[in-house]
């Protein structure tokens, strides 16, 4: 019996497999359900993982889905305009445009709608001065110079606009208003009205469009509004945490490489770990999205706690100089994985100042990026630049205090070690320079990236000052300002 | 006298300053002056200014322009449907919708114009089909329940495609259609029009939006093409390029920085090395664009040498890990400006095989670069990454070759210099390890730089396989891909 209910006959063949017999007439049948098996095993399964998928974006990112609503909104609202005959005869058929406008001007943030509906009013009142402008020239001088007046304005105005769209201050603020200008110069110019005609049909197009771009502003700022603003200063802290995470792990994997790598291995949190430790890789990639943000941010109203001439790009210069502290620890993330390994007995003298100075270090990026999300200055903080300045101090006296006698010693222990291990394994000996290159190579990105994350200190410190962030105490700054000062000169001249 | 010929009268203060005495009618001229200035001064050279920049772009980038020209071109092109009266009569109003197609759809880059001409017809297509459909039903269902249905209608459809616009699959190719699709569907749905008229508006309108399209395709591609794939192409091996500048640039810089930066510094030259050394932060910064390109690549037809489904994803690929090999050298450039600088007799000792090492790293890019320019598998690939090879083992032994107790004799040379010097400079010593830093991660960034550049070997020789690359020489090809995967193993276990 088959799932289906059929009777079916086998027959034993001589390889041990069985056949099934089957009437002839169900040839048409089986033909069906192979088709039926690839409707429900293709297509319906491809659906599936992408109705799946998309149920994870939703999940993990409900402003997405809000974003979908809300376009929805605006348009079954702009509709009415267009639906109802009494409004729709006050219009005229130039509703169409506020439809339009709402489709192609509604973005996901606030920022970048205000972008776009200030680009199209102004890109659509220009183009439609000068478009009658022409007009009336070209009407003006008669039948045979009309088109060719017309021709050769349309012409020029479409290149050199066109090509304004490259130059990048142009491009940043104002590339979709020119398209817009160009757009409505065209129709307007080539139309074959009069004047007349023109005047009254440019009046309803414009208060249209405003019907729309005001529906727009005003649906994105009221309904659950995302601020390209508060997004970029989210992602920003996010970048910074992540940083401290990565720089923590890479540095504590280092040197529990040999202990519990065995036990680990096929467990959960190494995992978790692992999606920690590349944290900097998103810090590598968020350049476009930062600086996008920082563009629509400039044309967002003030809200929250974010002023009307809020510094977006300052934050651009703290992912910036994030960006080179991430180089450096995608560096020492290489690091890790080298097969030539220092000598334990150096290893395990430079394990606790290492993982302190990589403790501290991520302490003060954890801390700017307490700064940054509760945009407070932080007394805190010079304290735990100085605390990394002293780790760094503490890394380099480590450095110090192991004399050269001793590390030859351990080296040749090391090299003997080797040699009576030569004779199972038949590995040579690794001479002493060649084994110190890892743990030396990791030990100076460290303090590269400590200097490099001094870099973000200051830059942080920039944007909060020029960005007014409240100080939690006043009185304190100046000593502290002054304990950093001095902690940051011994940094670059240790033996002053 | 004053410079524009009129008398005045000065009177000499008590600080020694002249006062100008000045008769009261002036007062007006003095101000027409200022504002005169103002123009002059402000607005005119602000203009000024943002001319030369835009003429800069033009010379430096003649695509740009010859961009701009052709949107003019076709726009003047399409006008004449417009402007005509007899093509006027037959197209009807719609005409407006081919120049409003050109305008939006035209691109800089034929894949670009493609991409929309393509989405922006199934889009209005699909739409267009849906929403008759819905205005049937709701037009069928009376007048009660026609606005409730073309409002949840319109509310569920534009929601759904918006939020699909995040969905990455879609966003990558459908992201316009998506948005063609819900205006076009917003227009038709709601549209006072009864079915049989609408049947007539949407052929007119799509034959309008065909001959938009057909125009843009046509100007794009006859005229002066811009292809998304070749720039693609260019800017990979451009990107190689630069690497291999970089590299070499950073290792030269590093061991010639104690005898000649005194000549260099106020030397052109200077300048333009320094360019060439920072050419790996174009590559850390291309990813964005070359996603894009790849993107627009994949719609472009055969063209030139790329076949139809040519591989643009393996050249993401090659961009991927080129950043990687640029990371590296960017924390390489990060030890040119290290303070501790290792002792000179090491420093001599690996001078030369670092060069040697850099500069047969670099050749390895440049052939690469030749490869994706030419299109072409290159026969000595394989003897530059085995010399690439033997370079990173001369390293090694160079290193092994400097005997630990002539280290040891060495750094207390250095040692003594140093206290030597106490006496007048008052610095105290740097011990030995922390001596040996700077040059440690110096070495061990380069070998580590070199094994990414192995990488990048790899996926070109990937990409030159899938994309059928003709190559110079069949028979060679066997033998020597033997040799590298040996130099391969060779560099991995160094010691086997």
């Amino acid at each position: 019996m088959t799932s289906n209910g059929n009777l079916e006959w086998r027959v034993n063949m001589g390889d041990g497999t069985t056949e099934i017999l089957r009437p002839e007439a169900s040839f048409m049948k089986n033909i069906m359900m192979r088709i039926k098996n690839f409707i429900w095993g293709g297509l319906l399964l491809k659906a599936w993982k992408f109705l799946e998928k998309a149920w994870g974006i939703a999940n993990s990112e409900p402003k997405k889905a809000v974003h979908g609503l809300k376009v929805g909104l605006a348009l079954t609202i702009v509709s009415i305009f267009y639906y109802m005959r009494p409004l729709y005869e006050g219009v005229g058929g130039n509703a169409m445009w506020a439809i339009m406008t709402v489709v192609v001007t509604f973005e996901s943030t606030v920022g970048a709608t205000f972008y776009k509906c200030v680009n199209r009013v102004i890109g659509t009142s220009l183009a439609g001065c000068l478009g009658i402008g022409v007009h009336w020239i070209a009407a003006e001088s008669g039948d045979k110079f009309e088109p060719i007046i017309l021709g050769i304005s349309l012409f020029l105005l479409a290149s050199v606009t066109t090509f304004s769209r490259f130059i990048p201050s142009v491009k940043s603020r104002f590339d979709y208003g020119a398209m817009i200008f160009v757009l409505t110069f065209c129709l307007v110019s080539i139309s074959g009205y009069r004047v007349e005609k023109l005047f009254e049909l440019a009046r309803t197009r414009i208060s249209t469009i405003a019907i729309g771009t005001s529906l727009c502003i005003f649906v994105s700022m009221l309904f659950c509004p995302i601020w390209a603003g508060s997004q970029l200063q989210s992602l920003t802290a996010r970048n910074l945490d992540k940083l401290a995470h990565s720089l923590d792990g890479c540095v504590s994997e280092y040197f529990e490489n040999d202990d519990d790598t065995e036990e680990m291995k096929n467990n959960e949190d190494e995992k978790n770990n692992n999606s920690k430790v590349e944290g900097y890789k998103c810090v590598l990639n968020s350049k476009a999205s930062e600086e996008s943000m920082a563009n629509f941010a400039r044309w967002e109203p003030a809200h929250g706690r974010f002023g009307f001439r809020h510094p977006w790009k300052k934050y651009l210069e703290v992912g910036g100089v994030m960006r080179k502290s991430a180089y450096c620890i995608e560096a020492l993330h290489g690091c890790l994985n080298s097969e030539i390994q220092a000598p334990n007995s150096l290893k395990l003298h430079l394990a606790e100042p290492c993982k302190a100075l990589s403790s501290s270090s991520s302490e003060v990026l954890k801390e700017l990026s307490i700064v940054i999300k509760k945009m407070k200055k932080s007394t805190k903080i010079d304290f735990l630049v100085s605390n990394m300045n002293v780790a760094v101090q503490e890394l380099q006296n480590a450095i110090k205090s192991f004399p050269s006698t001793q590390m030859e010693v351990s080296l040749s222990e090391q090299e003997e070690e080797a040699n009576n291990e030569d004779h199972k394994a038949a590995t040579t000996t690794i001479p002493p320079l060649m084994k110190l290159l890892p743990l030396a190579t990791l030990v100076s990105l460290l303090i590269e990236t400590t200097s490099r994350i001094e870099h973000v200190v200051n830059a942080v410190e920039t944007l909060a000052n020029v960005a007014n962030y409240d100080s939690e105490d006043e009185k304190k700054k100046p000593s502290s300002s002054d304990n950093h000062d001095h902690n940051v000169a011994m940094r670059v001249f240790p033996e002053a």
